[in-house]
């Protein structure tokens, strides 16, 4: 891993993170960003060695000396990117990303892609409530899951590449599923959770609350600080799965709302009841791996 | 505060906490429990001087001798204790509460003691997924809210003595509010979230879940691993008002969900920014007297 050249394409908060982990590990990391003071910031603290702002004459050259490009960029930029800069790739170049979504993006940038590059798709599950390489910091993939999700056109080599790549940024865990999966999942445990805090969030504008709120409404409403541009993004490009898990959701609220007003004591223990033993099972098959890999 | 007498009516998460905090800052303070064993490892572990188990022919002279009888009990076994124990109280006792409902309990409770008596309801808001005086550590006490729900029966002097006691206790935050108020806040900010983490926990039971998930899902579900006893007491106790928040949730769900289905970008983005920017106010003010109080 370390001898491999990068460039970073999207110097946010993702694409900082990966280029601060990836020089720490000794690898020549460049990167190129729409900002010219994200480029300046990289430089100056060290998380790249060169680069340059997008529609600089030396982006070619960077893009055509890198073994590896890591896209950093939102899921509606993917495609264009790839059909205006694909023809500045080396031979032999790997492609990654750090998309939150990937049937709508996957298929479609590895049909664009030379036959000569390859595209091996990953989405590190990691993120702050802010935005912008000022704020990287790849300690965040500490606890964090990194999940590659190939297609049929991948190669073991992209995928073991992907592996390594997930170790040397740091992640606690490391799964391969399919693009099908990972969006199935996500839908669930990220995007619909998403939605439930903005949902909470937004349900009651009593401006008394905030003095008297506990820690439960806290931790459930961290996450409605949400960047709009990106997730609004994410959920449409997701809109099918996460509409499903939605009424999945809604209709257990109802389950919950029916055994209140129906008096039925014994269902609603019976769901709360259920509910703690899923939770309690999911914190310890959550915990065996990174136990594993503390040994 | 330091010269009073307690006696603590229910030794589990919160009574152990009280025991501790108190003991602590110079009071005598007694117990009284329903398992033998609390009452062993309080006395053991210092957080009472003296205790018995509830049946005891003692408890009538450990109530007899406090000033200060402060219940730790589940909202259903107010009124029946204080039915069965109400004339063990010394005159001019003052009775206090943990309970997280008011409107269901405080008038009963405050009807049935006698009038040389008198009740003052308080809601520290704090605890752990776990229960038992084993787990009492007045720490969950430092981050927290204390409330105080007063009727027109209270005086001024018993609600002093509250915000004495608050204050005693460690939290960071003390506040009076009438028991209507209480509840329709603690119906949102603390039932609907644990409604919603049961709902969002129960929604979906593929195994592989807990692989693959990111901080926000942890987040949102640890208030799922529920004490199905007391919260479907808590639940029962105030229904009117948390199936009221229930619906309004649900509707700002239903909101979501047509912007989804129907594609519309600029209405989703909007909720989305606008739950940002509620969060970070929220942030905000609920920092302030934080600061104030570590000047």
């Amino acid at each position: 891993m370390e001898q491999r050249k990068f460039c970073i394409v999207g110097l946010g908060l993702l694409g900082g993170s990966y280029a601060m982990a990836l020089a720490r590990a000794g690898c020549r990391v460049t990167g190129i960003d729409v900002r010219a003071e994200a480029v300046r910031y990289a430089l100056e603290n060290g998380l790249i060695a060169d680069g340059a702002a997008a529609g600089d004459a030396r982006v070619p050259a960077l893009l055509g000396e890198a073994e590896v490009v890591v896209l950093g960029l939102y899921p509606g930029a993917m495609v264009p990117w790839v059909e205006t800069h694909g023809g500045f790739l080396a031979p032999g170049a790997l492609v990654t990303d750090v998309c939150g979504v990937k049937c709508a993006v996957v298929r479609r940038v590895q049909a664009l892609l030379r036959p000569d590059v390859e595209f091996i798709p990953c989405h590190p599950m990691a993120g702050r409530e802010v935005s912008g390489v000022e704020h990287a910091d790849c300690a965040m993939f500490r606890q964090a899951n990194f999940l590659i999700t190939p297609t049929e056109k991948n190669t073991a080599q992209a995928i073991a590449f992907a592996e390594e790549l997930g170790r040397t940024l740091g992640f606690a865990r490391i799964t391969v599923l399919s693009c099908e999966e990972h969006d199935r999942m996500i839908g669930y445990v990220s995007q619909l959770a998403h939605v439930i805090a903005v949902a909470l969030m937004n349900a009651n504008d009593d401006p008394a609350l905030p003095r008297t709120t506990g820690d439960s409404f806290r931790d459930l409403t961290r996450i409605a600080k949400i960047n709009e541009h990106l997730w609004s993004e994410l959920f449409f490009a997701n809109r099918d799965v996460l509409v499903g898990e939605i009424d999945q959701f809604c209709a257990e609220m109802g389950r919950l709302r029916a055994a209140l007003t129906g008096g039925d004591e014994a269902a609603l223990k019976e769901m709360l009841r259920r509910a703690a033993e899923r939770r309690r099972e999911f914190d310890r098959i959550e915990r065996a791996p990174l136990e594993e890999k503390r040994l």
